[in-house]
């Protein structure tokens, strides 16, 4: 972790924060290239009626659009929860740099589901995570907390 | 496998044939409900410059649009190579009743690399395989022994 992290992930919590203002759980994510954020995301999954509409894809394919490359192995993807399953094959497949992700999410995460399996992260893919993890969790816990 | 599978197949197959004249990897996807094809989807991986852009996902955000629905639980996806685990993971988010694929992939499919995992599949989603699979692995084997 550096400070550059944290600055970043600051970034990813406001791209949440968006989510949270139209009822979406409340996810955000950026891609940060030359320490510059080049696209952002967040979980739109109700606005789009489309379950597959998370904040690391939109984030991802915002960043392909903008560089006009489908590979992103200079950039870091910077999100508020760990990645799902989904979205961690599609961080495969873009062979980004480096993951940063805040808090875990046991039920969905991709780490956490399918920790013995070798393939799910590119092997050039460089992952930290826990950066900035109580801010993260704590805009889920309190967004579930509402709904019940 | 039923006699239904198998037309169902050919059709994905066409899709998969759009994706060889452009230049693609040639894979093709349908969704089907009520015997009827909602949506078609294939690889644009190379076309839009996003390596997500796989044929399932296409499909899928296809049938999301179609029917104003981010869940399909009705619905049957069919495509032409087991989806990778990305692809799984969104089929996992649409709760889709049914995938049925034609070849497997040892090398990126979702049920081939995480065969021990529980977390893949969605509870209720049923999977049936080796549907036309010769048909479909053939289009794949001679696009890659043309490109070498």
């Amino acid at each position: 972790m550096n400070d550059g992290d944290e600055y970043f992930m600051k970034q990813a919590l406001k791209e949440a924060l968006k989510a949270l203002d139209s009822d979406e759980v409340p996810i955000g994510a950026i891609v940060v290239m030359n320490e510059k954020i080049i696209a952002r995301g967040y979980n739109q999954v109700e606005t789009l009626n489309d379950s597959t509409a998370h904040a690391e894809i939109i984030a991802l394919t915002a960043a392909f659009n903008f560089l006009g490359s489908k590979y992103l192995p200079e950039a870091t993807l910077y999100v508020t929860i760990e990645p799902c399953t989904m979205c961690f094959g599609a961080l495969y497949w873009s062979k980004i740099g480096k993951v940063v992700f805040g808090a875990s999410d046991p039920k969905h995460g991709g780490l956490s589901l399918h920790a013995s399996s070798k393939n799910l992260l590119h092997p050039k893919t460089e992952i930290v995570k826990d950066i900035l993890a109580e801010e993260c969790a704590l805009l889920m816990k309190d967004f579930f907390r509402k709904r019940r």
